[in-house]
């Protein structure tokens, strides 16, 4: 093969110092998220595919990866099926597996199955790749990371008053500090909609009034006139397009419009009890705010739902979201089990730690000291001081092969790998090392008890 | 869907006692490879076909899973192709990607791809899932993951000596005492074939003398004979069947079987380096053995070959095993890039540890203190005290619903947290917390600074 190799577009290889940035992100989430009480499960990264198929609608079935039998699959293909020639037809008959679309279903595919070992309420977190064959764009893959957090088997609030905690914590953990944690309720939307005579176009309003901040009022009112809402009910929305103020009086606004909504009145209290436990127990960095904009995945949330964006003046959607679900593992036949949720949008938050220079500089340290290797004798000493090194947790290693001294300093500078240690005939006599520091090109000589003191 | 969900054969969900064990295991892993220097990389679930296909052989290329194109795949096929439907001769047609085999391949297509950005020698470790469409069986899985670290661009002995110290630190942290790091040498192997007249059934040759533990002497020279062997090359293969004492006398005993082959002499030479320096250097808990009958991997390896066997007494065939080979980056044009590399079994070393008990206790624990829910204030007295916990690193939690007491201490019972916090009326006016230990039963009367003092 002479071409140069390369990989699938929308996936990416990830060099060290991308690997070790990244899971500096998930390290302080999966500590956060095991210091909250959630415990860590893992899944196949495969499903059969009738528990992935119709979970995510049309266009989702789409983009799930579809994995081809194995052995002589065409062999079960039905003659008349196969002479139809028609992919859609034919992809479930030579294709019974197919690759994670999310952590969500294939959690609630885990908790129906594993129920009776499983103690209600269940704290689960989840952190794995998922694969979707969505057009790659920008910021777009078709292998990327989830992490989530949920609960399930209880519908007490407090659990939605954690979620916003665990949101502070994280983001305040990675120094991403000034997010805003935006929250809605599905009975707020379900209570407006009511209200406007709108409650059999609930998904056209919402899609509509979610776009208030791209293409302001009067475009969102037309939408939702083009959608069918009378002028009578939009004229009602009026109040809600200037809602401001604090969480407390977008609340009373709020009230005054939904006062004939039992639903809506509902999940104006939810909103309080969140907001009063919050006030109460104080946000580290974060601020909570209301949306009542925020619809984000309706036909799924039951009650809250979080987004979470990044601090002001970085460019970059949200970076977390999530919400109450009530019914999650009915669809494999478990009823009346109560979820709520977050994710962490990984690769946003990458990008965005990033832009603001928050990575600490520690992860990306490789080795601490070089061997620079000047024979077999000296290589000898220089493995045995190596060794030691190593079992007091210094990382070191020793150039292996007796090249020119300048290439192996070079290599280490290209690695850098901030000294270089130096055992040459007279070290060797002495039985001393030379550690001279990459940068500031000071040079000690120092028995290996001092050497093991400096580099640790 | 009535019936309970479940997964496809030969994959696995993991509990969160799994997930922490496994993780456990991971970490030394980790932990080790960085102390030696190497650094994490991470490549794409799935490569383009044409990565992979061709590299493992024609069983290898059966059981690639192979990912099925997406949209109207079946437009593509031509309709000649189509009519003869022959599985093997259309799967190139309508699946371009496929999930990774093993982690060696993609390592090559990496350091190939991005030699531009790479410092020779690069030391490189991988822990990631492979997917292989086998049969599954007891130990055996379709998804499992590989942990691999390999140095690639230097053909310096010193890189064996590390790998077998690599084991033996990696071993030893995991407390799995009393490994024997068996090892021999492609050269070895070849100077015996070419001494007994085999060079064109080296394969034949080593295959039967691989089964010398399990077929014992007799049967393998029959099965040599079998392959064409002549009785006079097997005649002088003798001493083999009794080589024994330390390293340096098989060596000895080797040198006159292998004296007329260059190449046998060089693969001694390599083993007597390798020998000498880890004798000078010495292993903490693990012991390297010469096997002259080991050759896992044969077509693959070109110098030193290793197998780990878990410590006496525990029977698991090998638990890690590895090697160097000299062209590993040719399949994708890069000539002369000679590698080394080691793998760690996770499967079979957690069933050793398991079976030895070795997993330490604390990995598994979930949260300290579970918060008895006595109602809305007592929640909230209680959510100010989780808080503080956490942010003393101190997991803990409220029970989110305000259930009977007993069915509250029943969930930290089945969850193995071994304290709840009490905070009922009485606390709640004296601003105290009663924290009780489940095992012991015992209660303290604590202020908010003593709880986290005991509990941190």
């Amino acid at each position: 093969m002479a071409q140069k190799p390369s990989i699938p577009k929308g996936t990416r290889d990830f060099n060290p110092e991308e690997v070790a940035k990244r899971n500096y992100i998930f390290n302080v989430i999966k500590q956060q998220f095991e210091v909250f009480g959630f415990q860590p499960i893992e899944t196949p990264s495969f499903e059969n595919s009738d528990t992935l198929m119709g979970k995510y609608g049309e266009e989702g079935d789409r983009l799930i990866f579809k994995i081809l039998n194995s052995g002589d699959y065409l062999s079960k293909v039905d003659e008349n099926l196969y002479n139809q020639k028609d992919s859609n037809k034919i992809t479930s008959s030579i294709s019974e597996k197919a690759l994670r679309y999310d952590l969500t279903v294939p959690f609630a595919r885990y908790v129906v199955q594993h129920q009776n070992e499983i103690e209600f309420p269940f704290k689960r977190y989840q952190i794995q790749p998922v694969w979707r064959a969505d057009r790659p764009q920008k910021g777009r893959f078709r292998e990327f990371y989830q992490c989530d957090a949920d609960v399930v088997g209880s519908t007490s609030l407090w659990q939605e008053v954690e979620f916003v905690q665990l949101y502070d914590a994280v983001f305040t953990a990675l120094k991403l500090e000034g997010v805003t944690i935006k929250i809605n309720n599905r009975k707020i939307l379900s209570g407006i909609a009511e209200v406007i005579g709108a409650q059999d176009k609930l998904i056209d309003f919402t899609v509509a009034l979610d776009k208030l901040d791209k293409i302001g009022e009067e475009k969102v009112k037309e939408e939702m006139l083009g959608k069918g809402i009378p002028q009578s009910g939009i004229d009602k929305l009026q109040p809600l397009f200037s809602l401001s103020g604090t969480f407390e009086s977008q609340v009373s606004q709020l009230k005054s419009i939904l006062s004939t909504s039992e639903e809506g009145k509902k999940g104006i209290e939810e909103l309080e009890f969140i907001d009063k436990a919050i006030t109460e127990l104080g946000l580290k960095t974060a601020t909570l705010q209301l949306d009542v904009t925020l619809a984000r995945g309706l036909n799924y949330y039951t009650g809250a739902i979080y987004e979470v964006s990044a601090p002001k003046g970085v460019d970059m959607g949200s970076i977390g979201g999530g919400g109450r679900y009530d019914d999650l593992t009915g669809i494999f036949g478990l009823k009346d089990v109560s979820g709520v949720g977050i994710s962490f949008g990984l690769d946003r938050i990458y990008l965005v730690i990033e832009s603001l220079n928050l990575f600490p500089e520690t992860i990306t340290n490789t080795v601490k000291a070089l061997f620079i290797n000047f024979g077999e004798a000296e290589a000898m000493a220089s493995m045995k001081a190596v060794k030691a090194l190593r079992e007091n947790g210094v990382s070191a290693e020793l150039f292996p092969d007796n090249k020119k001294t300048i290439k192996q300093f070079n290599y280490a500078n290209k690695r850098n790998i901030p000294n270089v240690v130096l055992v040459g005939e007279s070290e060797l006599a002495s039985n001393t090392f030379t550690l001279k520091n990459m940068s500031s090109g000071d040079q000690q000589q120092l028995t290996l008890e001092q050497l093991i003191k400096a580099l640790q």
